[in-house]
């Protein structure tokens, strides 16, 4: 059967990325971030940071430090890093789009006048997360938001078929 | 097993408006809107206009006037309709919500300065819909966006919780 797990936003602690992030998980015994398995976004954190093979993100908005930390800390370790986002959300306070750039992470951009409005994610082929959630760190903290995480075959093809299509279609001349 | 849909935008082809939500389907022999399986905004009002007895409708934006007309014929033939929206979009160009309340149709809005970003509707507490799709016009005709259909039990569970929880949250004092 097919892993369902859905994770709804905004969190009651903050997550501790140590605990969520590094092979040795948190270290400081007075910690005061949250460790538990109810923590949405540590969860998130988790399953990207889990990522071994490829990544391929397509999210309208991408602000967040620390998940932008996550994938560039992917890439650098060898892991297939794909990003696609929304052109009028590129030169947004904070984005992240440029860093990715310098960091030589692909990056494809709707330069239309519509939105490029998905919020999935693909880990390794085999699991996927979507719903209301961009990348962000008001999501994190403070709106109402959800994550569908699946790893249902159908789900999976229709997502990447969706991927691969915008990824050609933003192709830079 | 839970029947999955993915629904995505923009289609190619405008929606026939009586095909999909019509008794009798369309009559018009010269139509030149859409009539196929395939358009995902015929789907989506397929889904919609078949509510028979309960929709929930948690969604952060609400401007486009077709889906909103759908929601009240089928408050005015009976069906228990309940939304939630944002309190940054209840006052936006085209917004819809005061039609709600003049119709009789009960709607809580999210009044922080955080947002109740949510797009997903549960029809008759058996089918639920949820990804990226606000309730525009723009997300019908250009945006990229995307909507699962899943009728699985642990999925609704889930998000009738969240609906219900806000519902509380959003009472108005
Ligand atoms: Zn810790
Ligand atoms: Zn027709």
């Amino acid at each position: 059967t097919d892993t369902v797990q859905t994770l709804f936003f905004p969190d009651r602690e903050v997550a501790c990325k140590d605990y969520f992030t590094q092979r040795h998980g948190c270290t400081n015994q007075r910690c005061k971030f949250a460790h538990d398995a109810h923590n949405s976004y540590g969860q998130l954190l988790r399953f990207l940071s889990c990522t071994c093979i490829s990544l391929e993100v397509c999210v309208y908005t991408i602000t967040c430090a620390d998940l932008a930390n996550i994938l560039i800390g992917l890439h650098n370790k060898g892991v297939v890093v794909k990003i696609i986002t929304d052109g009028e959300k590129e030169n947004a306070l904070g984005s992240q789009i440029n860093r990715f750039r310098e960091e030589g992470i692909q990056v494809r951009v709707d330069k239309s006048s519509y939105f490029m409005h998905h919020k999935f994610v693909i880990i390794d082929d085999k699991m996927l997360l979507n719903g209301s959630f961009n990348w962000t760190r008001q999501a994190v903290t403070g709106n109402h938001e959800n994550l569908m995480v699946t790893t249902c075959p159908e789900l999976l093809f229709e997502y990447r078929n969706e991927f691969d299509k915008l990824w050609k279609l933003y192709e830079p001349k």
